[in-house]
């Protein structure tokens, strides 16, 4: 384990231009600067992912017509110096005993808004508007919702081989034994899968089978998935640095009419929220696509998630396919478009790809049928 | 993956005990109530552990004399549910599109100072500054510092395992070939005896030969042993839900005079701190005392970090052994002893070993021989 992220093929150029654009946009935004926490915020500005987020402040202090400078305890500054990023910034080490409140104070205006990771810890912001009270602040992603939104061709190259991954790892996984395996024995040999196709991180492995599978949240239990049974797989990660998120549902053996009827009706609300996405709509235009289809066969209920959320150097992330986002949608945008109907206590149905943006439409980062797949 | 936390044997009624403990003691300092975020106050406190921290709020609220309430996103119900201290508290769920932040504030007074999880993300912690502008905040470490540090006799006895286990992985490690191997194989050889000792999750693993030991972040790296190293071992973990975190310095054949010479002032600077544990005295003793002993021989400036920090449900929490804390040590508090030397580009020495405080002094729950170990 090194202080460094799952290796992603960029130089300190072009973290010195993330940098740059970032301060330029919080300019635009009206903010005086951003404070940039450990995790996918500094992950994409910087290259930069020290071991854990603790209670030692780490923070990238970025204003326009600045210097990056990223505060960094001590003991972590050889660990960052490795950083693909380290080239564009300056270190700002503090010792133990020293007070890093102070030392990030001395960097900022002592006036104005500024955006903060969503993520940064609560401590770490408590302590900021103690050093600074004439200073706001405000969530990055509420602030500059866009600003890892748009990926550039490099990054949507990335996204694409994830994708790719994640479709081979499903067709692999649809020839596996499922019936009279546990939901875990599935979801290992799906988590070997993912690494054997590239992934250096796993991130989550579903597997929802019969009634597990109407519980949008459950991840993988010990039940024994059975003949006849429904089951929802969900799966992803990070590959090269960049993540894949799909979702197909498999049949053990025949299905009723009803389970088929189900599994149409969710592919054609996927299908739909994929044809609503061109750039100008709106986020929510997905949602509502989605869900129209599925509300007017009288299942809208039963369908009680959002339709889809974005996907990056995380793989979950905004921007949010959901009723009361306005945001428009622009070309290399990345995102889960993901209906699915839940049946309490009987099934449940989810189907999902990574699409992306383009000039015309949606193009699928995920493409293995959407059909219902009948497993062993 | 469940959502339930690394087991620990705790009942609903040890974590209503818990709640109410922490109500208490909000309110006697002058709290309007506590806001627990997903991590560990929120294990701690009711058993359950959410997959990940998401943008999606999940907010345990306790104050005196009401009952805890969790707002839980409704996809994550089931999972709370599930959480040994559920009964032991009222679930709120919230759906996608809703606004939680509302919801939470219809629980608390609008006024007020609160506490709230160090590690709660900055984006709620904004958001219920806009929704209760009459509130204030303050970090739970900050206002609570002694919330989580005494530990009872179940804790006690978890820590003391966690350490015994700890030890067992010690003592097996020390047989192994160290010389002409990666760090990173002697590291995995450790992961793996931390687990076949019964830990569910390695925190760390850390082996720094050499020149990488005088770098007392460094975690473990691609270098290859040699004979004549130094090697730094510091390696810890969760077993059955508590931590352990012990380091030892090796060395490959036989030292040099020096060599000898500095791993014997880190011990008698380790047995320093030690001996200087005892109800009433300040944390900042334990540190002193352990630096004085290093600074006495002229090593001062190569011990760049402070002597210990806190244990429990994590490998890492308060209090911390560090000059400026007056804290006074109470019966019960486990925390690390861990003084070190590290002299740039040549070697590091450390010794580490989790103390508790009795009645009459420090308990150590690492108990292998602090004397340098020769290996192969």
């Amino acid at each position: 384990m090194t202080g460094s992220a799952p290796t992603a093929p960029f130089t300190a150029d072009d973290y010195r231009a993330r940098m740059e654009r970032a301060a330029r946009a919080a300019a635009d935004a009206g903010l005086a600067g951003l404070l940039v926490a450990p995790g996918p915020d500094l992950v994409w500005l910087t290259g930069y992912a020290p071991t854990a987020a603790t209670e030692r402040l780490t923070l990238l202090v970025l204003a326009a017509g600045r210097d990056p400078v990223l505060v960094v305890p001590t003991l972590e500054a050889p660990d960052a110096e490795k950083a693909a990023g380290a080239p564009a910034l300056t270190l700002r080490d503090w010792t133990d005993g020293k007070d890093p409140y102070a030392a990030t104070a001395a960097l900022l205006d002592g006036s104005g808004r500024f955006g903060i990771s969503d993520n940064a810890w609560a401590m770490h912001l408590l302590a900021l508007q103690r050093a600074l009270p004439g200073t706001s602040y405000a969530s990055l992603t509420e602030a500059l919702p866009m600003l890892r939104a748009v990926k550039d061709a490099a990054e949507l190259e990335l996204l694409a081989a994830a994708g790719a991954a994640a479709d081979a790892a499903f067709d692999e996984i649809r020839q596996v034994r499922f019936g009279g395996r546990r939901e875990s024995d599935v979801a290992a040999d799906l988590a070997g899968l993912l690494r054997r196709f590239g992934h250096a991180q796993v991130d989550f492995t579903i597997v929802a089978s019969g009634p597990n599978g109407a519980n949008p949240h459950h991840e993988v239990g010990d039940r024994v998935i059975g003949d006849g049974d429904m089951v929802v797989l969900d799966f992803g990660g990070l590959k090269d640095g960049y993540g894949s998120d799909t979702s197909r549902t498999v049949h053990v053996g025949e299905p009723t009419d009803e389970e088929r009827r189900v599994h149409d009706l969710v592919r054609e609300a996927q299908e739909a929220g994929f044809g609503a996405v061109r750039p100008g709509a709106a986020c929510q235009d997905v949602d509502r696509a989605a869900r129209a289809v599925i509300a007017g066969a009288g299942y809208g209920e039963y369908f009680i998630h959002r339709t889809g959320h974005g996907i990056g150097v995380t793989t979950h992330e905004p921007p949010y396919m959901i009723e009361g986002e306005e945001q428009p949608l622009v070309p290399g945008m990345c995102f889960s478009v993901e209906p699915g109907v839940y049946l309490p206590g009987r099934f449940g149905v989810r189907i999902e790809d990574i699409v992306t943006v383009t000039g015309g439409g949606g193009r699928r980062l995920n493409d293995t049928t959407r059909e219902m797949v009948i497993v062993e």
